[in-house]
């Protein structure tokens, strides 16, 4: 098992869940989820515990899920609410319900122990509230690999130059060294490649003819959320990095939902510090992220294939993978640290003093 | 593996079996199958013994069969008459033969040991010859899912008023309670809903504008074959339980086949006691038996495919589920039956008398 | 694993190999293969040591491949001469580099220890260079078999009677007996029908009408190497056997390259003394191969389907098994003294004498 399950992941963007029951997976759990009258969204177990019929097959009556084939009910607690055929409602008839929250059209579930979900967790951006800040909800990419490949692939400003040179990377990147940083549970690579042509992101928006200075500075949130802020200002301007509110800033965000170990669905948008409102400028973006992500997707999946297959040594490690390589060491811990119970030190050691 | 070997299976209805070699499976046995010169119907192993090509890949040669890539070909008892290349025929060129009956237009396939098949064994119902009732040879249904869910889903009243709401189900049965009862090898679970507007199959078939009396008899025949009484009646006549010939009533006959443990084949026909010979009538039913079968196909199959995931969890039992709780209970035993000999009780005792 | 790792495979025509990075396995080994600007034909292995990327995802750099994913990039001699964003090359960033070679249009790639890789033991015909002869290249026959079945059937004059009956055989060679010998490292079976109707090859090849004498010899060079001589001559002239030169004589070449257990490509072409650069001559002779090498398929591929089935019996063994048996035991020898070494005696005994 490789998932981290105290944690909360995305199922969707607030518009994806209505009245309708919708299946979503994460982690290798299966939930059907909606939204009740009351405006939240509700997830459960997507099994009834009588027959194993998916509650997604069966269908909503008020705010509780309905199997589809012998009508036990259950409720948003998961409770069972009704047995058609009998009175008395077993207490072994119920299923798993999972904390969802909502914000900033993101919805959270948390699929760790019940009694760890802690909403004051979830990933949040103060340029999610801030008027100078113009979000757009992308789509979701959907990628037969595994999440860690995925998201280690967030935290790598080094393949843009050979994965995606026509929107997000160019020749004149291909050495250029990347900073690893740490700073709680957020790994940072980043690089400037100063005085160089605009690729093409930046070319189509933007409008830069003459040369730029450009940025790449990647965040990634553990589990699996990175934030990748880049963007381009005239090369001219000389701008200090942390100056980048004064170039076309862009933050693309990307929600890396691990739906088993072979499927990943990576919800992504973007921030953006320029043309807001311009939904004409959201979908040109789109259509140059999705240039990108089709390419991420083709070398994703590919790798994926590759490590099913036998390998006769083991795959070598380069300069450039320090922030891939701190990722996969602080996962392996989470999931280290989920798999044991620490019980403390004992309070008195327990040798014996001899003489 | 879960299957009753000793058995006779429906391998598909008299029009099914000509001239040519027609592949069939049946608990996992690969077969080949065709309608001899006699008019018998023969059933052999579906693997030649010399590179194990399917003989159904091959040709009739009058009644043997040939193999396809060197010709050893075999008679309908399964013995080798011929092995191109030489003189002799070698004792252990052979493929196995299986014991057919065909009766009233329907071919069954012994597939257990040879000497225990038993053709006065084989499902009958006298209404088969009796001209007050008409016979309609349905279809097959393929379902990919285990043949005891798709069995036991035919002796489960409860599910129509959830699964069939526009043809065999209403929501005026969702808690009538259903009895149940066993004789012989038979399985019974029934309920009447008395005094309630028709369900669809009703409106269409019978004519039934009023209130009716309506009664649904699942007999499950071990191992695999259900026969569903389920009829309507004006509700003012309050027909007594076993007057239900004077009511609309109809035999709808479910032949289970065990293909593999993945795949099942329902082959399904009906008896009524109305309209005979009337092949309207015969389409009008049988499109809307096609609604009900896709709807429980869907659930069985929704159904197989979460057994296969991980089970935290033992399923729970409700009240509705006592006839197939003693099927199972009935398939596990005669499975056990059959993998083990039963040597008798030991002529004296084996202890040592101690005095 | 059932492959012979020391031999010869052939990879493709020469025609296949260009600029293009073109991913080909043999042995389950996967590789990327083009044409360098030296004309020559290299083989790496197709994965690159750092993240796994397949390199045939990548691109060519004039003579180097660079990985699609990070820019690492690799000589034709697999070793390592760009890591992007660091000065030195570790020693284990290399691939795998297979020995090439290619003959008469042919390109062989060497699967075993590259020690042992001789040119002079790649499969030649001296009549690839003899100006009666003409060559024509086929095509790749590809087939979800085990390349032992294939190359089996290519030893086996028997199955044509059953399995070609409108090209290569007929109803007359069923029971003519097969000639079985071996010489060196190939195993020879061949039959003579005498006097008897031309079959369907030889009736629009040759333009035969009257009784014909036909030839068919079988010749199978370890590992995986057939060469069918076969042809027809008028059967009134009483051909001697080691006189078919006089007759339409055909050399029909097939090179079965096992890619993994499941998969095979047969590269087919064939040699003739007549219609010499008659192209149109070359494309109805390939209409009838592929007629016949797709009924070898279909046959090859039901076998390996019911290969993967449970077995209750050992398959039987036929007089006209011979030379496949004979082969099947070369190949387990050849698989055997493979994943062994042999040390020699020692050079005295190590035992003690006693006395």
């Amino acid at each position: 098992m490789s998932f981290v399950r105290n944690a909360w992941y995305v199922a969707g963007w607030s518009r994806d869940f209505g009245d309708d029951l919708k299946p979503v997976t994460i982690t290798g759990q299966n939930m059907v989820m909606f939204r009740a009258s009351t405006g939240r969204v509700v997830a459960l177990e997507d099994r009834c515990p009588h027959k194993l019929l998916p509650l997604s097959k069966g269908k909503r009556i008020g705010d509780t899920v309905q199997c589809g084939y012998h009508g036990m009910t259950f409720d948003c607690s998961g409770k069972c609410v009704r047995v058609p055929g009998q009175d008395n409602l077993p207490r072994s008839a119920y299923v798993d319900a999972f904390a969802v929250e909502e914000r900033n059209g993101i919805v959270w579930v948390w699929m760790g122990e019940a009694d760890k979900a802690d909403p004051s967790k979830i990933f949040h951006m103060d340029e999610f509230d801030d008027p100078d800040w113009y979000a757009h909800h992308g789509g979701a990419l959907h990628i037969k690999a595994h999440y860690l490949n995925v998201a280690e692939n967030l935290v790598d400003p080094a393949h843009v130059s050979f994965v995606h040179p026509t929107t997000l990377g160019s020749a004149a990147s291909e050495d250029v060294p990347v900073h690893v940083s740490t700073s709680g549970d957020v790994i940072a690579a980043w690089r400037w490649i100063r005085n160089a042509p605009p690729v093409g992101f930046f070319q189509k928006f933007g409008g830069f003819a003459g040369n730029v200075d450009r940025w790449h500075y990647y965040y990634l949130h553990m589990p699996s959320t990175a934030v990748i802020d880049f963007g381009s200002v005239d090369a001219g301007l000389n701008l200090p990095e942390d100056a980048r509110d004064q170039g076309v800033r862009i933050f693309a965000l990307h929600f890396v939902t691990p739906v088993t170990e072979d499927y990943t669905i990576d919800h992504w948008m973007h921030l953006r510090n320029t043309a807001q409102g311009d939904e004409e400028a959201s979908a040109q973006m789109d259509a140059m992220f999705r240039i990108a992500f089709e390419e991420d997707k083709e070398v994703l999946e590919a790798i994926h294939e590759e490590e099913q297959r036998p390998q006769k040594r083991k795959p070598i490690r380069i300069a450039i993978d320090k922030a891939p390589n701190v990722y996969r060491k602080r996962i392996r811990d989470l999931i280290e640290s989920e798999a044991t119970e620490y019980l403390g030190e004992p309070e008195r050691p327990t040798f014996v003093q001899l003489d």
